[in-house]
């Protein structure tokens, strides 16, 4: 890989998202070596792909370059790379572009859909975890448009126009309330020869309220915000298959959809070579301890989504946030330098900063330690938190700008289908 | 095509260029039907695509949805086609979502990369006409400086490092520029571990001056400008061959390069069955007369690039440029309502309102009729100039924040290998 071997320890980093990233600024100008690995050049703002998937928002500016973040940090090395396996003895990594040893090794590599082995759903659904998966959904959505524009079955318009959304947690909840307002605002302007009424927005849940992270009251409120905008809420309905025409689920119901979107759950990516079943705890994290040191190991890491972290409060593990993965990338940057010096790591303590979700333009839920609230108030708090987590003041601006104009004009202007998607062939991101 | 068939007279209009939207605005809210196709849902403004390939710019913010634009027109109907072939005895068209009658036919398909037949050139170069094209390679740019790093032979560096461009008109000047300004601004910030004085921007022209299309002061000061950037400026040489490799030209000169942008020429995009020797000239552009009817054609017309209207001024055809497009559109509406009212059709006449080119910050070449200018208040101009053809406030909005923000910081926030892109494969857009 090109990189120099110096009298500094080497901490190798893979991945690029909130924990690697706050791990990475933990380590600048410190006396290690850091080198960091991510598959793409780029860091993602996962909470906002919705609004890049229903063209409230350009991709670009919810990327910032990884680069441009260590780009002052000496003693950095950045590589664009696939991790293939870890060899832990040798402590050393292979990739596509070479290999690597290394003194400490940080897994952050997150998370990827969950389609718990149905992998018919994996390949007719749509996932919303990457940029390309987000600009795919995007095409998919609009083409849907122009091609029930075109066919005169009106069972075929119908498909087209369904949109069946999987999993009512942050990221089904937002989707679908953004697909709301896209068939109130968007759709009537755009697509006058065509009955927008047509145009289902169906949301559908396993367990018996959405948001089941957060406190009761936002899951009523934001199920009432839903409703409002004209979503159908589908509680205690599993979903068991779909075909790329019909959804079938537990019940009775079934829904005739060209578009399924798959938002029910996550598991941890994990790499070849640090998979054992030692370690690999339910949802394929990576169980850690205190101090974030993969279980077995001493100088091997994991943080974020794919680091399994028991806690009294969240027994089966903290939550899969940017929360967590920020915090422990910080506390294992202090603990990383400590443990250079050979002075004792302190145990990580994770601080409940709170959560949020949006539905709609002056629609949100906040639960904070000691006060929950809905409605417009909360919904200006999610953007100025949102616009103050975004990465880079060009970044903040181009999005205020966009949520501004938005906001004002009931609109969404990025509705582009820049590279067309393809129906029915397994994604590729 | 689901299209009502009415009373009113029935306008098709292929290409939502700057032709063929200036044709449709005019044509809003009169006594016409009017069907307009293209085969993106969005209107591209193509003179500021090389800051997309160059990481200044979104790409979603230099374009705007169709739909948009058209949104308030009754009796106007988009279509997302690909237009097959034209029957011009039956007035019909035909594309891949159906056929379609016209009672008017106007071309305004515009104009593509034309290779001159070179199909090795066509296979390993790339062009820069649309958005995915210069998705493509601003990828390829940013892939490049990553694969630099990674090599020890420093050939192979060195051609990873070197950029050609071939035609040093407007697209081909801003884009040797814009490389220069990342080579002097970016890359020694973003890989301090890679020699960037081996980066080399080499921009070749078969004529004895850059932007021949201009002034000859014009063209001596943005090659000083050129030469102060640092790029290589080759006159009088002609490009022959690429191979992927290596760039053969009719002088002993050859250059070792792992990117060859070709922005030497374009060519008319002709539609099959209208395609005749009888009207087809040099440019594969359609013969029109003063009101842009195609030669031997009542009620098929050509505007933009793809129509070539032979004046006193300009005996080979009007020059391919936003002006003449937007002010045939323009006066071609005026004239098929005439036309629907049976009154005699007007003259076009072209007002040339000057031409400009931007070569970096602060530096760039303005000709109007009385006046030619050079330097900072070019630049200005030009800025502003290009703002304002922008459609939409918003994208106003979004371009303007990036350039002065670019402009502060020296920087280009966009460089983001979003869809990667394999080298040497013949491009798909």
């Amino acid at each position: 890989m090109n990189i120099p071997q110096t009298s500094f320890p080497r901490i190798v980093i893979i991945g690029g998202g909130f924990a690697g990233i706050s791990l990475a600024k933990k380590l600048a100008k410190q006396e290690v070596q850091v080198v960091l690995l991510d598959k793409h050049n780029y860091h993602t703002f996962q909470p906002l792909l919705y609004q890049v998937s229903t063209g409230g928002l350009e991709p670009d500016s919810i990327a910032y370059p990884i680069r441009k973040i260590v780009k002052n940090f000496p003693n950095f090395f950045f590589r664009l790379a696939n991790v293939k396996g870890i060899d832990t003895e040798k402590k050393k990594i292979s990739s596509d572009i070479g290999e690597l040893k290394f003194d400490y090794l940080v897994l952050a590599t997150g998370s990827e859909t969950n389609f718990f082995g149905n992998t018919e759903i994996e390949r007719y659904s749509m996932a919303m975890k990457t940029i390309p998966q987000s600009l795919n959904l995007r095409s998919l959505i609009l083409e849907n448009f122009e091609e029930a524009l075109l066919t005169s079955d009106l069972h075929e318009r119908n498909a087209l126009m369904n949109f069946v959304i999987v999993g009512a947690g942050p990221t089904g909840v937002e989707l679908a309330g953004a697909l709301a307002e896209i068939k109130k605002g968007i759709l009537p302007k755009d697509y006058p020869d065509l009955d927008t009424r047509l145009a289902q927005i169906n949301l559908i849940q396993s367990g018996d309220r959405i948001l089941k992270e957060m406190s009761e009251v936002a899951s009523r409120k934001a199920e009432d915000f839903l409703e409002k905008l004209g979503v159908n809420v589908w509680k205690n309905v599993r979903v068991t298959g779909y075909d790329g025409k019909t959804v079938t689920t537990t019940s009775d119901l079934t829904f005739e959809a060209a578009t399924l979107i798959w938002a029910a759950g996550v598991k941890g990516t994990t790499v070849k070579g640090l998979d054992s079943k030692d370690y690999v705890v339910s949802g394929n994290r990576l169980l850690v301890n205190e101090f974030n040191q993969v279980k077995g190991f001493d100088s091997i890491f994991a943080i974020g989504d794919i680091a399994c972290m028991l806690t009294e409060e969240f027994p089966k593990g903290l939550p899969m946030m940017a929360q967590p993965a920020i915090q422990q990338g910080e506390q294992l940057g202090d603990n990383l330098l400590r443990m250079v010096e050979s002075k004792p790591m302190k145990p990580f303590k994770y601080k409940d900063k709170g959560s949020m979700a949006t539905i709609g333009r002056n629609k949100a839920v906040v639960d904070l330690k000691h006060w929950k609230f809905q409605g417009v108030f909360a919904w200006f708090v999610w953007m100025f938190v949102h616009l103050f987590f975004l990465i880079g003041f060009r970044n903040r601006m181009v999005v205020f700008v966009n949520w501004v104009y938005n906001y004002i004009r009931f609109d969404r202007e990025a509705r582009l289908i820049i590279r067309p998607f393809k129906r029915k062939t397994s994604q590729e991101v």
